[in-house]
C-alpha cells in the first residue's frame, strides 16, 4: 500500500509533522553548511530554549536526518550532521525558509485586513 | 530590514509554523484541486476534528491564503478556495507531500535502528 498523507493511520503524518517543524527546519538549516557542535547550533538559532533545542536534535537523529557523534575530550565534544537522508531535505526546507521571509509582509497585511473587518 | 528566520523576534517564524502545519499542508493541497465546501474538506482529510479544520481554515483565511465565501442557501453553502498567495504555496507542499510518503520506509528504519541500540 502507499503512503496516504490523507489517511489518518498514514505514518507520513508523522514525518511531515517532523519536517515542517519550526525547530526542525531551523536546526537542518545550520547544519547545511556542515557539521556544528551543540553550542554552535544554540547560539544561532536565537530564541530556542535548551530543552527544545535537545528534544529536536534527538527526534531528528531518531528518524535518521541527523548524525551525533560524541568526542572523548575534555570537556566532550558533541558534533552534529546531516545524513544524506537530512541532506536530501535541504532544498525543500530552503524553499519554506524562502517562501516564508519573501511573503511576510503579505501574510502581516492580509492579518491587519481581517483583523480590521 | 530582511526577515530573518534565525531571529526570535522575526513574524517569519510563525509563517513557517503555519505553512508546515499538517492540517494546513493537507487543506491547501486539498484546494489544489479547486474550490471545496467545508465537508468535502472534512471528509477528504482523515481523522481532523470539526475543532481542528475550522481553526486551520480560519487561520489560512486570516494569513491571505485561503478565502471563504458564504452563500445564502438553504442550508446556507460555505465554499473555500486558495487565494493566489496559497497557491504560491502549492510547489512547497506537494514537495513536502512527496518527502514525506517516499520516505517513510527509511524513517521508520532509522527510528527501529535507533530504538533498538
Amino acid at each position: 500500500m502507499e503512503p496516504d498523507l490523507y489517511d489518518r493511520k498514514c505514518g507520513s503524518r508523522q514525518v511531515l509533522d517532523r519536517i515542517g517543524d519550526r525547530w526542525s527546519v531551523l536546526v537542518v538549516l545550520v547544519l547545511a553548511d556542515g557539521t556544528k557542535r551543540y553550542g554552535d547550533l544554540a547560539k544561532r538559532i536565537d530564541g530556542v530554549s535548551q530543552k527544545m533545542l535537545t528534544q529536536t536534535l534527538r527526534a531528528l537523529e531518531r528518524d535518521g536526518l541527523v548524525t551525533r557523534e560524541v568526542h572523548a575530550s575534555v570537556p566532550p565534544r558533541v558534533d552534529y550532521a546531516l545524513t544524506d537522508l537530512g541532506r536530501s531535505l535541504l532544498d525543500l526546507l530552503s524553499g519554506l525558509q524562502a517562501w516564508a521571509t519573501t511573503n511576510l509582509g503579505e501574510v502581516e497585511a492580509a492579518r491587519v485586513r481581517y483583523d480590521s473587518r
